[in-house]
């Protein structure tokens, strides 16, 4: 199973070579993943209300052609892995008009503890475990 | 009295208009109004631990003539107003290299209670508004 | 008539402070701006295929009361002036769920050609300027 | 050898989770890398004028500890590799106050040619690859 979130290049996200900025696929793959948990009924936001964080660890990209301003990306997210406190997502970006695959990435999160300020991983709760667990695709 | 800020361009900040993006500048603002507090010793990271912040209300921009890419800019920074809760600053960001007058603007903070999650208006504390009042120059 | 322009509020738009960054909105002004015009029959991008660019000169901010994490926000947009080389437009920024008034904001614009370096104004096209005047809204 | 890069924390480059946003290291890697570049006698800008770029390929980025508004980080940066049409840096990110390990991240980069819409991959400048080669250091 994955999920299939849709984004429209910002103006502020090009720069001066005239395409997408190498950074800007980070706040795609962030906003796939969050809007991903929000359908399955786990918005993130709420996660952090009951005092729990996912942080990432770990983010490997690869880039292999531009987007350009103005194109719809399509982000296709899927879960990885979920185990103890740690938590993997794929994602794989490709152009909406014409299918061309753009970027592919994953990143390693981390469940953590809000409170104080020492951060420490702690494992995700058993609900969280269960719901993600079920829609796992193996890599 | 003015505090000189230096920023020097990041590509992301570009667009594909080949110059500087318009909202770039905004993040110039904020980097030289607290690299200028800090620098009157009063870091505005040490104001949020004492539960205090400071958010913007209002902001100004002209923008005259582009930067580009590796520009050093200068940004000057003054103080214009403190009264009560509320704060302005002046910014006028010239290109180091030859001197030409880019970008103005004026950004108005107000000072706000951090502890829940009302955010009300209080006064500036007297310590910071009799410090931040004598660098204050007449717009 | 005004345009109304959702968008949602990404994880990385917030601050420390808990709330979205006061330069984001400057990005939904953009991104509700160039998708009007899209809706209009013209993409911003096709302008600049044509040599001709959109250089914000002025801006200036309103902000009310903050946005949070996951909001999602509407953003009213419409054309205040258009005339010889320039264009203005006003945005009003609302929290879709309850309808609060947060950030309001207006850029002018100035229609610049883009060969070269010299990014000299010049007169907006016939076309464009008889379409946007058609959908002015007296501010 | 190693280049070492100083940047301070911005506030908008932290989140609500009130440490560093990941993304924002992307940017700082690209800071430190350009820096290096122009260290060395070569702006990145100048290969740009000379039809030349530099595109992010692949990058690979591991998160240890996170940084918080206004620290001062050091980014040791070093060149890994020089063959053909690409080229591939380390980064090493330490906080200055007290020397702990943030973050390290590797980008992979390809040489490409500007003209046109292409972009095809060439080899580097031979100039370039002497002198980059010159200062390689094996991961």
């Amino acid at each position: 199973m994955s999920y299939e979130h849709r984004v429209r290049v910002r103006y502020a996200e090009t720069d001066q070579m005239g395409v997408v900025h190498h950074g800007s696929y980070v706040l795609y793959f962030e906003e796939a993943r969050t809007a991903y948990m929000a359908s399955l009924g786990c918005p993130y936001g709420d996660l952090e209300k009951a005092g729990i964080g996912l942080a990432v660890r770990k983010m490997n990209v690869r880039y292999r052609a531009p987007a350009v301003y103005e194109d719809e990306l399509i982000v296709d997210t899927h879960i990885e892995r979920v185990r103890g406190a740690s938590l993997a997502f794929r994602y794989e970006i490709r152009r909406a008009s014409d299918g061309t695959r753009l970027v592919d990435g994953e990143t390693d999160l981390a469940c953590i503890g809000l409170e104080g300020t020492s951060r420490t991983p702690r494992p995700l709760p058993d609900s969280l475990q269960e719901l993600l667990g079920r829609h796992r695709v193996d890599g």
